[in-house]
């Protein structure tokens, strides 16, 4: 394998993180399992990333700066910085999702920008 | 809904771009599907950014640099900007995959040095 990529396989584990595990080098990323009616046990915000989550499967909900935001498979979410943000499993569901975090205003070309087809 | 998170619901179409639909400030992502037989027609690489690739269902494989990658549920891979890389679906199988684009070496402080708990 060239130093020019990574790979990973990633099981049904409650939490992996793969930063260190893929040597990235402009987004941490995890990937998160809450059994049904547990919830990420803090609120917390950031100083300077943006996080984006997918939802991957079940459902749940987050609380976004006071506001409830129903979860289901497929819905995908941007929360800016300073939001203050819990996420929590259905009562009856567990929810699996992926948390992308980057640094808030970084990208600058991307896609038809960025790319170079052959 | 505050300005300070955006949410939409990703369904199973060919390609979904994030960028715009959430107004994305450090990432551009696509959620990506390709029919059993199918391929991304071109090979590619980019200027500055990283990607990072997610299997969420189905196989397939790509090729990076000439080396050929399997790819299944699960697997995480990141690609450097200068790889070139091309994406299929297997013969029996369609893919589904996520792909984050990011600038490579943009990251900060990422999860205990971002985050406030509240």
């Amino acid at each position: 394998m060239s130093n020019n990529f990574k790979k990973i396989n990633v099981k049904d584990e409650a939490r992996v993180e793969l930063h260190d595990a893929l040597d990235l080098t402009g987004a941490e990323i995890s990937i998160n399992i809450l059994p049904e009616g547990a919830n990420v046990p803090f609120v917390h915000s950031h100083k300077q990333n943006e996080e984006i989550y997918g939802i991957i499967d079940g459902e749940g909900h987050a609380v976004i700066d006071g506001e409830t935001v129903p979860l289901a498979k497929g819905d995908w979410l941007r929360v800016s910085p300073a939001a203050k943000r819990q996420f929590f499993a259905s009562q009856h569901s567990a929810i699996k999702y992926i948390c992308i975090q980057v640094k808030a205003n970084s990208l600058q070309g991307y896609t038809a920008t960025d790319a170079e087809i052959m």
